[in-house]
C-alpha cells in the first residue's frame, strides 16, 4: 500500500517510523563508525513537519537496542512515545532544534580525537583541504560552563554554550563544535547527515593531532579554505553530480 | 529444570558452572576488546554466598581455553577444583577481594595506554566528562615497590601497593589503579562489569594521552567532575533506566 | 570467445570494459585499505594504445557504486562515455597523464598520516630501507599555490605544482607527492600499482611521524638509499622473481 | 599411515612438508599480526637434524603464496628444493642459524613501531614488566652499516652487526634485535616462536613510544627486569603450567 493512500494518522504513523528506523540506524553507525564504545553518545532526529523528536534511550545498550526503544518527544521534552527514559543529552539536543530550524538530526559522541581536543579546550584549526571540504573555518571549541551553570540546568546549559559560540554562524557551514571538557556536538539535514559530519570531525581532529605534533601551527590560507568550502557548498558548488547542496 | 528444584549441592555446582562461564567469557572480551594479546592478561570472578574465586589458568592460550579450564580457589588460594595452575597474578587478585568486600570481579590487562602511563610512573588526570563519568578523580598510579617486595611475595606486595594508593577510597568510585611500572587492574561488581572498567579505562588513558601531547595538563573543574560522575552514580543519578546505580 | 577474435570496435569496447573493472577496483582498494573515508579520494587509469582515461564519478558513494559507473574521458578532458560527472580533480590527473608518458594510473587520497605532513607543509626525509625501497630519495611537498592559482584552474595548477615540484625526477623513481595544504597523489604503471604506492606511501609518513616524534631529524645515508633502491629497482635490481621491473 | 612407519627417504619428506606448511603460516602470521603488509617481511625455519632451511620466496604476494612455493636450502644458502629465488633476506637468516645452534625460527618485518625505533637508531629501553616478561634488558639496536659493508655482501653484513650487538647475551633471552635504519629481526626455538616473539616486540616498541612520549625515560628497577623475567623464563620460572620452559 503507498503512503499516499493513508489517512492522516495513518501518515503521522508511518513518518514515526521510518524516523524512528533512521535514528535507530544513526545510532548504531556511531558505533560501526568507531565513534561510540559503551553507551557514550546518542544520535536524534526531528520530523520537519510535526515537530517531534525522536532520540536513543538512556544508558541502553547498543547490543540489544531495537528501533521502537527510541523515545519521542515533544519540542518541549514531554515525552510523547516510548517506554524508555531519553538521553540525559536530550535537552542540549531539543534546544539545538529550537534554535536552528535549517537542521534535522544531531549527534553527540565522546570520539578519542575530537574529545582530546575538547578536553585541551582547543579549537581544531584549519589545517588543510580535507578540513575546508567540511567546515568553514576553525571547529569551535566552547568556554567552560561556570559552576552555576553545571549546578542546574546542565544539559540547557550545555546548548546554551554550543550556541553562543556559533554566535552568528550557520549551523550547517560548521556543523560541529567541541563542548570544553567534554566532547563534540555534530548536526546536519538529517540524522544520517549528522553522523557523516561526526566521522569526518574525528578525522579531521585525527590529522590536526598530528600535523600540530609536526610542528605546524599555521591555519590554511582563506582564499584556500574559500575555495574548498565552496567546491562542496552554495551555489557555485560544482563537487558531486548536482549542482547545489 | 528450574534451579530452584535443585539440592543444596546441586544449586552449588549450577553456581559455580555458571560462575566459570562467566569468568571464561570475561577472559577472551579482554581479547576481543583488544586490551590483551598473547596471555598477557586475567580476569576472576568471585561468588558472593562462597567467597570462591574463580580465576583464569596461567599461560593458557586463549584460542583453546575452555570454561571448564577455570581455576576454582577458596579465599586462602587453595585449588578447589580445576586441572590447571591459577594464574600467577591470583595473589593480587585475592588479596583485593579480601580486602574489598562490595567487588566480585577483578581484571588485569597490559592494555597499551593504560600500561605507557603505568610505565611513566603517572596517575591519569581527569582532562574531562568521559574520564569523570567512570573515575572519581585520577586514576592513581602505585608508588615502585622495593627490591625487597619484589623478591618475596611478589603479587601480594602488588596487591598491598595497590591498596596502599587506594587509602580511603571507595574501590567501586575508583574502579581500577595502575601498578608503577606494570600495568592496569581494574574490578567491579562481577566479572562482565570489571571488563566493562577496563575498557573504559583504555580509552580515558588513550584521551588523556592525546590531551598531554596537545600541550594540556590541567585536570577537569571539580564541580564538572562530581556533576558527571554523581549523572552515573550514587543516589542523585539520573543515567540509564533506573534511578539509582 | 577469445578477444583475438573481436574486430576492432569490439576489441576497443573489450578494453574499455576491462579499463573500468580495474579503475572501479582500485577506488575500493583505497576504501579497504584504509586509506578514504567517505568520498575522499579518486582513482584513475589510462589505456595506453588510445590514450582515453577512465576515472571516478564526483561525489558518488562507495557503497553503490559499479563499474558501468566509472567516467571515460579523452586526453583533453572531454566525457567520451559515462552518465555522470568525472571527479573534481580529473584536471590534476589529465596534467600528469599528458606530462608523464611512462604512467598509467593515478590515485588521490587524504589518508591520515600522509595528510599531516602534507599539512605540515613538509617533505617526508628518507629515513630508513622501508622508505628507500619505495622511493628515491624524500617524498616531495609543493610550495604553496598562491591566491591566483586557487582562484582560477585550480585542478590544472594543482597538476602544475607537482610537475614543478618533481622537477627533473622520473615519476616511477618517485611515485608520490604530497599537495601543501591538501594531500597527497601517488601513481604508477597502471591504476593497481598506483594504489600500491599509496598504501607504501601511508605506511611511510606513519612511520616517518614516530620516527620524527622520537626526536631522530637525520635521514638515511645516501648508499644504503641507493642500496635498498637499486634492490628493487633498475636494471641490477634482485628483489623478486624477476631480474628487472 | 603414522611417520614411524616411513622409510627414512619418506620420513625427510615428511618433515620438510611439515616444515613448509609452518614456515608458510608463520609467513602469514605476520600479515593476520599486522606486522607485515605488501612484501615487507618474511619467516624462516630450521631443521634440526638436517640443518635444512626453508623461507619465503622473493617478492611472492602473501595472497598467492602456497606451502609448495616455499625454498628450501642448505646451510650454506644452496637452494635445494623450489620454483623460486628465496627472499633477498635469506643470507641474514642463514648466518643467525649458522652462529645460533638454539634458534629454529627468524622472521623479519618492517613493523610499524618497531621500525621507527629503528629508524631512530635507539635501543628501547626496558620500560616495564610487560618488556621484561619478554626481553632481558633493552632491545638493542645495532649500529649503522658503513658504506662498505651496505655495497658488498648487504645481507650478510646485516646478520653480522646483528650478532656483533648481541655480542654474548643468549638470543633466546634477547629474541629480537633492530637493525639501524632498517627494522627488527626476531628469532626463537621454530618459526612460530620467532613469530610469537616479534609480536610481542611490536607491542613494546608502541608502548614504549607513548613512554617516552609522556616524558618518561628512566627504565625499569634491575630487580623487576630480573623477577618478570625469571617468572617466565629458566629453572625457577613459575609462569604458565610447565616448571621450566
Amino acid at each position: 500500500m503507498s503512503s499516499a493512500k493513508l489517512n492522516r494518522r495513518q501518515q503521522f504513523y508511518f513518518m514515526l517510523d521510518k524516523l524512528k528506523v533512521s535514528v535507530f540506524k544513526a545510532n548504531l553507525d556511531l558505533v560501526h563508525e568507531g565513534l561510540v564504545i559503551h553507551t557514550w553518545g546518542n544520535a536524534s532526529g526531528r520530523d520537519k513537519e510535526s515537530g517531534l523528536i525522536v532520540i536513543k534511550p538512556s544508558g541502553v545498550s547498543y547490543k540489544s537496542m531495537k528501533p521502537e526503544d527510541m523515545v519521542v518527544l515533544d519540542p518541549e521534552g514531554k515525552v510523547v512515545e516510548g517506554k524508555f527514559k531519553p538521553s540525559t543529552d536530550a535537552p542540549t539536543h531539543l534546544l539545538l532544534y529550537k534554535t536552528y530550524k535549517s537542521i534535522g538530526g544531531v549527534v553527540h559522541t565522546h570520539s578519542t580525537y575530537a574529545t582530546s581536543w575538547a578536553q585541551a579546550g582547543k579549537d581544531i584549526p584549519a589545517f588543510g583541504t580535507t578540513h575546508a571540504d567540511h567546515f568553514y573555518g576553525e571547529v569551535p571549541c566552547t568556554r567552560k560552563l561556570t559552576a552555576k551553570e553545571v549546578d542546574s540546568d546542565y544539559e540547557v546549559n550545555t546548548g546554551k554554550v554550543i550556541i553562543e559560540r556559533l554566535d552568528k554562524s550557520d549551523p550547517l557551514v560548521v556543523p560541529s563544535v567541541l563542548v570544553n571538557c567534554h566532547g563534540p556536538f555534530s548536526w546536519g539535514f538529517d540524522a544520517e547527515e549528522a553522523v557523516y559530519n561526526a566521522v569526518a570531525l574525528e578525522e579531521i581532529a585525527r590529522m590536526a593531532f598530528y600535523t600540530v605534533t609536526l610542528g605546524h601551527t599555521e591555519p590554511v590560507d582563506k582564499y584556500l579554505l574559500n575555495k574548498h568550502f565552496r567546491r562542496k557548498h552554495g551555489k557555485d558548488a560544482y563537487y558531486g553530480q548536482k549542482k547545489n547542496k
